[in-house]
């Protein structure tokens, strides 16, 4: 193992932002018909080169008269004129308006020679070939005059404009067809590591394989920010392929993300490729998360080394990265996206670095926004979407206190605190209930951590399965009964699961202590302390695999099939779905509890009526309603 | 002209949002490549298929041992075990550990049979092959079990996610290749009126032709609001194409948007097509703008009419149809995007309508927002761009006084008040010097109106050319001169093209009273009435064409270019551009001028920089930058 990979002299943050900033990212121009130009920014200015209208037009419907001819014309008074034509939108007009004459003309049409007013049709009654005229109007009244909008020569749209719908419509109505607009950047994208497939294809666990993240976060980051992004094969591992990979796309590309793997002989093919090409800028940056972060030059083109991990890198893209490509693309910042809000509880960190800490919103019960860290553990996938934004933590901060006012950066302007926060038991049928309220968010962490976060008032429900019971002053919004036991195979060996179970003749799978079940099926245990006349440890202790644990509720389940046990903890439902042997040990309740000051938000209220009206519990084996 | 037009009934705005929620527009589901997902909606829950990770995985680079092997270590008492091998990301692992052995394992390897921790490779020494471990792990540290960030079975994603970067990152970690996602709306687009032409083709100005503008602007509605647009060609004047057009839409799309004429003949068309495929739900709605609004339901698809002039079309579509697109195509509406101000300057209006005033925005010396009209008359397309959002005008109120505060209902969350607003002459090395501003806004109204917005209070600039004086507060930025004089044909038929307008054997073209350059030109008629013993009148009356005006400092050159007249008023700099001749009659100075409290602007400080810095009266024929 090399040392090469650490970095004793990290970067400072803002020096790092600074030689990204400073990179140069392309930024040349392009032609683009004005169909597809929504979004883009205009790169020259445009000046009108026609006028608008091209000629005087009538806006309103009515006569086309000679003002003078109407003075002293009002609602008891008319002036008579005699209808000499009519003229419409989109016709030369074929007629001129002469003394005591009047033209029918309609909006939008050319003014006939010898008219410089329009008197609306409301003010005129028709008599026969004659109209009367009830009003007086002035010379250029509801006439547009040529150019009145904009001139030729006048200036149009300045360079750096973005192009919105109505910048769209000013360009449409000087006829341009195709603009000059900035090129987007071209965004390489080349993600290292051996154990990296792509999502669609088959992944071997047993040789460690792991699905791309980064290449696909990163690529709709690029798109978010106003880039192109341009993706490239895994280099695998093989070095030489990873060098020409990154040649390639050093060649190709306006500047270049890698990701992925940071083992010493990777990280030696990137420095010689970017010492080769270029220059290497800076590498390790004082921020967590992202520490092994390098920025290089290569001949035409920047390069970010990010981070492997996931929310790592997609951080670090977004706190570093993006600025420097919505610069080029010539976008503009986003509009502040932030929220403040109270630590729900402590948090510490004491490395003496810029740390981002990913966080999650939750509004309580008097509206106010609670804050509290999203830590999954480095590499996990899902604090991407459990998290809503960051809380930047200084280099000489080591710890926020609960209640401590925090500034939340949010991952985007529209993120909002989902309507429901709840916490408790891994449920299938959960699963579905959920999907009838409008942006919830879900944490499957188990029965007693659900029942811990409600006592310390950071969640809104809590679920909670078997003995678990809620806390005092929870409310229940409602509840349903599940059939639980052992999940074995089709055709298992011994007909009683729990006999040989007991026996340990069976290898067996649990679910962790945080579960509810897995308290419903230890109660079980103890009810067999007094027929057994042993105690719950010895019994536990006697089944082979107690302390072997899986997350889910349906993990168990796919051990067995899998045949990596005989037996595991779980449901009829799990069993059924994955064509398995299912040995029932009873129903055990499914409780969904509410904080009482949070009964009424509406994603709770959403929950409520769907338990109400849902049908989810006929169509899952084992499953009923409880009555409440 | 029928009066089958007017809407006497007039529905309720509330109404007719109402109306249009209440329309089917289709909502189906499809299948997209996770590469194409950002910015989709998701149509169905994803639960999780694969434990992620699928394996006990290493989470950082070190030694993997069995737990109780390391019980005790410390610094100064490191325990010592065997390198048994090594396991890298992305291979099987093939040693196990046994008793008295580590293995050497990087970040992201399967764990090796018999372990259950890692030990950091900073809290070890190797010692030959052999390795000192110098701390105590528990069981399962800087380890990710399987299934540990997800497990299969889990809720991943509900329905009506919208799938940024981070939701991308999941699926793709679940190995998620196609999603299911809301389908977009198709949104057809049909522009009538016979005078509609399309950017890129030839107008006809004599016979009333403009360019398509709104097939434009809604289109890039329709897709900000996440609808798929189709445009269809124009209907022309054929009726029964324009029925053809509507029917052919109606069975291709799940909405459509007819725009543009309100002919009676166009109208009546409409109405049939309606009422033949479907229903009429209502007609007019009590908005302004907006009154010619329709609202209507095809067998498969919902009709909605908006009315022609650009800024009423787009208005109507952003307030009352945008929202069920986003609706249907499951988008959240966008976080309200609202600035607050006062109102510059009063505003009126009587007709006891809802109102929806266009305004723009302009930041005091103090930080205060100014919020003032726009009216640039009926059918303006600048007003598009010169607009930043509306005020709506409740129909009860009927004026909105000056330093009244008002909320202004941003064009999208992230417009701001320009960094400049600048009013006055028109004039060519403005218009360059503007492209150094960052996002100014300026109004070539003449430098008349710009010293009165000064004067108001409104405006940031003035530029004001000639003898208009700056009110005596204002600082003075910088200033230029330029050639004036008459714009005549390449090869004018008298050679002193001043005394042949004075005899009146011309025709010619004058600017507007606004114009700066309009008052230099008076002011040397004035000097003329010794020499001639005349009045200033009398010699205005002699010029053929001297009440004739034309808006733009262009203008009315390229009425001599096109040979509408045989004398403009212009610049040295319209005359060389255009190829035509030039009569100089001196120079006139240019000046910005600044309120005192705005030239601290960021704009001010950029267009300062520009003045002084700028090459751009070198380029320009007749220009000279003045010294100051």
């Amino acid at each position: 193992m090399s040392d090469r990979v650490e970095f004793r002299d990290l970067t400072d943050p803002e020096m790092a932002r600074e030689t990204i900033a400073g990179l140069d990212l392309g930024g040349g121009t392009e032609t683009v018909p004005l169909t597809e130009a929504r979004g883009r920014v205009l790169a020259e200015r445009v000046d009108a080169t026609i006028d608008v209208p091209g000629f005087d037009r009538a806006s309103m419907d009515g006569y086309a008269v000679s003002a003078r001819e109407t003075f002293g014309a009002g609602e008891t008074d008319p002036v008579t004129l005699e209808i000499g034509g009519e003229v419409h939108a989109g016709e030369p007009p074929d007629v001129e308006v002469r003394d005591g004459t009047a033209v029918e003309i309609s909006t939008g049409a050319v003014m006939p020679q010898g008219a410089d007013a329009v008197v609306p049709v409301e003010r005129t009654s028709p008599e026969g070939d004659r109209v009367a005229v009830r009003t007086a109007v002035t010379p250029g009244e509801n006439v547009m005059l040529a150019g009145a909008d904009i001139a030729a020569g006048e200036r149009a749209l300045g360079p750096g404009t973005e192009l919105t719908a109505r910048e769209i419509g000013l360009l449409a109505a000087l006829g341009v067809a195709s603009v000059p607009v900035r090129s987007k950047p071209r965004v390489g994208i080349v993600s290292t590591g051996e154990e990296l497939v792509r999502p669609g294809e088959e992944l071997d666990h047993a040789a460690g394989q792991i699905y791309d993240v980064n290449t696909h976060t990163v690529a709709a980051g690029v798109e978010a920010a106003g880039g192109e992004p341009v993706t490239y094969p895994h280099a695998g591992d093989d070095l030489d392929e990873l060098e020409s990979v990154l040649r390639t796309a050093a060649e190709e590309c306006d500047l270049v993300l890698s990701s992925g793997s940071t083992s010493a002989s990777t990280v030696d093919v990137i420095y010689r490729v970017v010492e080769d090409l270029g220059e290497l800028l800076l590498h390790g940056v004082a921020v967590k998360p992202g520490r092994p972060m390098l920025v290089g030059r290569f001949e035409s083109a920047a390069y970010v080394g990010l981070p492997g991990y996931p929310v790592s890198a997609l951080t670090i893209f977004r706190t570093f990265v993006a600025p420097a490509i919505r610069e080029t693309a010539g976008l503009p910042e986003p509009t502040t996206a932030t929220a403040t809000g109270e630590m729900a509880v402590r948090e510490r960190y004491e490395e003496g670095r810029l740390r981002y800490v990913p966080v999650g919103l939750v509004t309580d019960g008097d509206g106010r926004t609670l804050v509290y860290p999203v830590d999954k553990g480095s590499g996990a996938t899902t604090s991407l979407t459990a998290a809503d934004g960051v809380v930047a933590m200084a280099p000489d901060v080591s710890e926020l206190a609960a209640g401590e006012p925090v500034e939340v950066e949010l991952f985007s302007p529209s993120v909002r605190a989902p309507s429901l926060l709840g916490v408790g038991e891994d449920d299938p049928a959960l699963s579905r209930l959920l999907d009838r309220v409008d942006r919830p968010r879900y944490l499957a962490d188990g029965s007693r951590v659900g029942r811990r976060w409600l006592e310390d008032g950071i969640s809104d429900v809590a679920v909670l399965a078997g003995p678990i019971d809620p806390p005092e002053e929870a409310v229940e919004i409602g509840s349903w009964a599940r059939e639980w036991g052992l999940v074995v195979p089709r055709d298992p060996a011994e007909s009683d699961g729990l006999e040989s179970l007991l026996d340990g003749e069976l290898s067996f799978v649990n679910r962790p202590g945080d579960s509810g079940l897995r308290a419903t099926f230890d109660d079980a245990l103890e009810e067999l302390e007094a027929e057994r006349e042993t105690s719950r440890g010895e019994l536990a202790r006697a089944i082979t695999g107690y302390e072997r644990t899986a997350r889910a509720h349906e993990s168990p389940a796919r051990m067995v099939a899998r045949g990596d046990a005989d037996a595991g903890l779980g449901l009829r439902v799990s069993a059924d779905r994955l064509g398995l042997g299912f040995v029932s040990l009873g129903h055990e309740t499914v409780r969904v509890v509410a904080k009482p000051d949070r009964a009424d938000k509406s994603g709770a209220q959403q929950l409520a009526d769907a338990l109400e009206n849902s049908d989810v519990f006929g169509s899952l084996a084992g499953y009923e309603r409880s009555d409440s």
